[in-house]
Formats: C-alpha cells, structure tokens, sequence
C-alpha cells in the first residue's frame, strides 16, 4: 500500500475515536479567558504523539510594547497557549499548524435548535459553538500529525502544532507564540474555509464611536439633541464608507464575494431613560482591510469619513465622532499565488477530490496576518462552513473534517519531506 | 395693610430661610426609591405648619388592579407618599396642592458644571437635579400654605398639600394618593411651566421594542442580517409617525411648539461583540399622547406604523418588531378654557406681574392627567424653567419660586374663600 493509501485507511479505521474527541472539545466552552482546562487536554494529547510540548501562561507585560498587540484583557490568567513540535530528521522545510481554541459568545440561546455546547451530531454533522472556528480546524491538524507518527513517517523538517488563545480578539496568542521563538518556512491555518484555499485575507480592525448630543425631557425634545438620531447619520457615513472601499477594490481573488471588505457595527448602547433625549450612543464595529493595504490605511478611511460628517451637519463640526482604535486587530496578510506552498496544497486537494480548489481571498482576518508581519508565508484552508462562524446552530459536517485532515497530511509530507 | 400686601410682605422678609431650605431639599438625591429621607423632612414641616399630615408607604399590592397603575418596580419600599391637610372651616372650595419629590437619574457628570446635586445659588438661581422638576414647584405650594397660615387666615375650603412620589416613572404616588381618598373640587401641579399657564397637558407613554436579525461574522456580514440596520428603519418610522401626528393636530393651545407631540427614544441596546452582526436591538421611549385622544389611540397609531414597515420590508412581515408598553403612563387632560380656576390664576398672576399669563397646552404629562382620570380639574402652573428638567446644568430664578409662591397665595385665598 503506497503511503498515501496508507493515511487515507488509518484516517479510516480511527473514525469514530476522532469524532469521539472532537465531541468532548466542543463540551469545553472556551470562551475567552475559559481555556485552559481545554488547553490541559490538547498538552496531554500533544505529549502522547511524543511532541516536544510546550504550555505556558501567554505574559502579557511582555507583549505591551509589541506594535502588533491588541488586547482589551488585563491579563491572560487562565488562557494558556500549547505548542508542540515534532523535530524533523533535517534537511526539509518546516510547517507551523496554527489553530485557536477561543470560542465567541454563543448569543441568543433562543435561536439554537440544541444547547450551544452539545457536541450533538446529526446527519453527519456535529453541532456546538468553536466547532467550525475553530476546533474542526484543529482536530484535522491533530488527525493528521497524529496519522502520521502513528504510520512510523520519519519527517525532514519539523512540524509545530500550535493550539492558541486570544485569536477572536486580536491574536494575542499567536503573537506570543511567535515571540517565545516559534518561526517556520511556511504556517497554515485550517479555519473555516469549506475547503477553499485563502492565499490572502483580509485584515480588521475594531473601533469604538462615542457620538454626543444634549440631553432633554423627551416631552420637549427639540431643546435637546438625540445622540442616537446624529448616530443614524454616523451609521449612514459608515454603510457610504463601505459601499466606496469596496467599489474601488480590485482583486480578482474577491470576485464573487458580496461585500469584500464590510464595516460591521456589532454593538450600541446609549441613553439612561426612555423619556429622556439621550446624550450619548456608543457604537463598536469593526472594518475590513484589505491585502493590499495597511491597518493604517483603513483606519484613516474611517477616520475621513466621520470627519466629512461635519460638512453635512455642523453639529458634527463642533461634537466630532470621537475614535477609539481599541481591542482587536488583524493584520491582512498573504502569500504570492506562485508559492510553493499553495501549489502543494492544491496537489493534496486534487490527490483527495479529484478536482482543483477553489482560490479566494477570506473575508475575514486570522492571525495568518501575524504570521505575514513575521516573514512566514501563511494560507487558510480548513473544513468549517464560513457562514456558521459565530452563528447560532454553528456546525461543520464531519466528512469534511477528515477530508481536509488527509489533505493536510499529504501537504506536510510534501512541504517537510520524509525519509523512504 | 391689605392681605395681599401682607402676603408679599411676609414672603420677602422670610426669603432667605426659604432660599437655604429649598437647597437643604435639593441635595437629597431623590432619585427612584431614595425618597424616604426627603419625605420624612416634608412631614415634619407639614407637622410644624399644624396640617393633618398623613406619611405611608404605598402599598403596591392595592395598586396593581388599578387600570391606571403603571410602574416598573417590585414594591414602593423606601419610597413614601407625604399629605397635609389643612382643613377649612366649611363653606369654600377645596384644591390640592400637588407635587412630585423623584428626581430622573443625573446623567453625565461631566457636562454638569456643579456636582449634581449642589444646591450651589449663582446670579439668582439655585441649582441642582430636581430643582426646576419640581423642587422649586413644591417649595412655591409650601410657601404659599406656610404664609398663609403664618398670617392667621382662616379658609373656608380645605387646602391639601401632596408630596408624592413616582411621578417620573408613571404617578404611582398620585395614583395611591386619590386611592387613599384625597379629593378635591380642583387640583394645581407646580411643575416647571415658567409661569405659563398649562389647562391642558400631554400624556405620554413610554415603550420598549425589540427588533431581531441574524447573528453573523462581521468579516461575512451579509450572511446574516442587521438587527441595527432593521432598528434604524424602526426609528425612521418612529420619525415619520411624529411628523404626521404632529401636522394632524389642531389645537390653539399648542401654537409655536415646534413638536407639541415628541415620540423620543431614549435608550438603545444590542449586540454582544464588534464583529459579529447584532441580532436583537432594543430601543425604549415615550409616545406623546395629545389631550384630544386616549392612550389606545396614541398606542395603536405606533402599532399600525411599525406594522406597516412589512409593506417595506419583507423582513418585518416575518419578524415583526416586538411592542411592549411598559413602565411608566401619564393620561393626558385638563380643564375647560372657561374653568374658573384658570381665570383666579390668571387674575392672581396678572396683580403680581401686572399683564396676563401666557397660556398653553403642557408639552409633557403631569400627574393632572390621573386628577383628571378622577375628575378633578387640573391645571399646571410652576415657576421651574421647562428646557431644564432631565437637563445636565438645572437650575431655577430664585425670583421665580418666590413669585409663584404668592400667585398661588392668592389664588389660594380666592379659590377656596376666608373668613375676613
């Protein structure tokens, strides 16, 4: 049996064990600040491959300086990082696989057909918060790293298996790991791609508004000035933003997507009392940044935008938008389309659907954007369904899991070499 | 010297203690259930000034079947009701005297120039949260009664000073003030109408809606569906039904009031992180209801508007907007043009200001409207600067309450007749 026919059968045979697992880390409700009896599992598990591994408390003192941090944690008291390497024989290129164990909130409960922990299965699809971001992502890493040292495969160039926090809330984790040290000729990234292969992605970059007006008595509001009716026109501004970034937006890795780059706004919150004119909204959101420009860059886009408010309403003029570039931040990253990395993967795609990929960029950030700052070329593509990220009912189908871990497999084999 | 002169002359010779007294008042902060301190020090007064003085606390229980109770609160603990009752010797007409002691929350700091609750007096006027809504109201009613007693006058109708409590968020105190008997043949409400006079008021109430959308990744935003967009529809509809209710009144009363019917959305709330799409968006307010219709009307007419937003927008024929009418409730009323105890105010206003009041209908509910529910004529007549209630910065002309104190000595005296 050829070594690739090998793989294929052990993933095979070892099913229902690895259903079985990924089931159990669904259970684990790593929200943020909640991983690290998650994180004690996958250290047990890497150390059971024989990896070097590694876990540690991400130092968050040691990270404050760093230009590319962003977190709006005080510390990461109960978010450890696990790294593990298998050390190659020499002479072959190394791999980082890199996957996150946060998970967001679950939202309305209401809106999940089972409790969002509950690792349920159901026509061949298994259900539960993180499990199409990321954790079906990382069982396939897992699945196969673990074929491959189970099938005796003597590797050239080493393979680090990284499972880190922080990644939903601006790769905190991944930046610490690259910092302790962890570099690579290549890194990949299983997140939810449904097994397109995401040369680029895009970057984002949170922002909270403060928009103020003057508070009144709601029976005689027109002595005040609603913040939330001057926050209708900043939201306005925004939804023009995007409509223009994306119109001038030329990358034929996009075509198809409706809206490249979007400008989200994910919360609001303003006023004290239903018959009072509230005097100040606040809004946090995000905005999308493209490969081809900088976190800077897009920031400015907005900050231009909010200004310009002020030539539509002089109210503006005189209570600017206030700005606050907080929280979370993903740089835009990438690798060229000629990468040998990408053409590998591709093969591996081919070998297991007899078919070529289909090649975009995300619509979406991942801490592949760290990995570019750092001079490793980074792809996503991984098993989980895009569009149940952060949606109630998220679940990713489990043929698809085992189907990117056998691609992976063959990847690595090809990227790192083996000895015959 | 005449009684009036009398009147005058004591109010003036007694101005400081009055001044320092109503600052003692406005530095309890008497925001919803701290009004128990506060109200301790009215009885005492009402006590000291000889009146049948009546302190309970309103028992809810006895209030909740009423159709006219409104109120967010569990129970009343901590939140007494305070009545004086001077008794005439027969023969005349009775009036209450009504204010409310609850202060609306004090808002941002940072735009007050004082500490909110200061009680500091610059150019003349006191400030202060509470003061203009409706401290300085109840200190004129207490001056009024404190110097006509202090003169030896002898009513012949019963003159029933009210400190009640609730008025801010549905008249509770007033509502558990006529349930406990308190009745006369004309009730007049010090609340801040600058001296204008209001025969008619605006009821209002307040709401709370719900708007759903589906929760997404910020990064695949169009995959799921804005619950703030939807509310941003929500509240251009909340725009439009005021302009048309607003161009459909007809009342002289409300000449030059540039909205006399405000629809004000005081609060919004939704979403749980940056980037993901917010799927639910809660927004409160109040609806003004005009003195010519019922609260059902002023309900029904925001029920068919956002129901008509599915005509728009498919998306509301399949989640419609949740209405809940919540909280607080103020009926609309009033008296007659022709009501004689219009004309004794305006006769009492026009011998201390030497020309007539300005009259009109109020831009906000008082508790007259729940008087008026039990037929007692009310009408609204205060010394507190209208665009200063709910305000950063309140503040009241000393001269003002002082003022007003004697108008309503007089109209007092000729309303409910003496023994010369």
């Amino acid at each position: 049996m050829s070594l690739p026919d090998e793989i294929r059968t052990f993933i095979r045979a070892h099913r229902d064990d690895y259903t079985r697992l990924l089931q159990d880390w669904v259970r684990d409700a790593t929200l943020s600040g909640q991983e690290a009896a998650h994180q004690a599992k996958i250290r047990d598990l890497y150390q059971s491959l024989g990896l070097d591994t590694d876990y540690w408390e991400v130092d968050i003192a040691a990270l404050r300086d760093n230009p590319l941090f962003n977190s709006h944690r005080q510390d990461f008291t109960g978010s450890p990082n696990v790294v593990g390497t298998w050390k190659g024989s020499g002479g072959g290129r190394s791999l980082i696989l890199n996957g996150h164990v946060d998970v967001v909130p679950e939202g309305d409960h209401a809106q999940w057909e089972q409790p969002p922990y509950s690792g349920e299965i159901l026509d061949g699809c298994l259900y539960g918060r993180g499990v199409t971001d990321m954790k079906g992502g990382n069982m396939a890493s897992f699945i196969a790293v673990s074929t491959l040292k189970s099938l005796g495969v003597k590797l050239k160039g080493d393979v680090i298996l990284q499972s880190v926090i922080e990644e939903e809330a601006g790769g905190a984790g991944t930046l610490a790991a690259l910092e302790r040290g962890y570099r690579a000729d290549a890194a990949l990234i299983p997140e939810p791609s449904e097994q397109m292969i995401f040369p680029r992605q895009q970057g984002s970059r949170w922002f909270r508004l403060r928009v103020v007006g003057i508070k009144a008595h709601g029976g005689t509001r027109y002595e005040g000035v609603s913040a939330l009716e001057k926050a209708m026109s900043v939201l306005e501004a925004l939804q023009e933003l995007e409509k223009r970034r994306n119109d001038e937006l030329e990358d034929p890795l996009y075509d198809g997507v409706p809206i490249p780059l979007p400008i989200n706004v994910g919360r609001i919150a303003g006023g004290d009392w239903p018959s009072s004119v509230p005097d100040e909204i606040t809004l946090e959101g995000r905005v999308g940044v493209g490969p081809g420009e900088t976190v800077a860059d897009a920031q400015r886009d907005v900050e231009s935008a909010l200004a310009a408010l002020a030539e539509r309403d002089s109210w503006f003029g005189e209570h600017p938008v206030d700005i606050e570039w907080f929280g979370a931040c993903w740089q835009p990253g990438g690798i060229a389309t000629d990468d040998p990395l990408l053409d590998m993967l591709s093969t591996a795609y081919r070998e297991v659907h007899g078919e070529s990929p289909r090649i975009q960029a995300s619509p979406w950030g991942t801490d592949g954007g760290l990995m570019t700052q750092y001079g490793i070329p980074a792809l996503v593509f991984g098993p989980g369904i895009t569009r149940l990220a952060h949606f109630p009912n998220e679940h990713i189908r489990l043929d698809d899991v085992f189907d990117v871990a056998e691609i992976i497999a063959l990847a690595v084999l090809r990227w790192c070499g083996h000895d015959e």
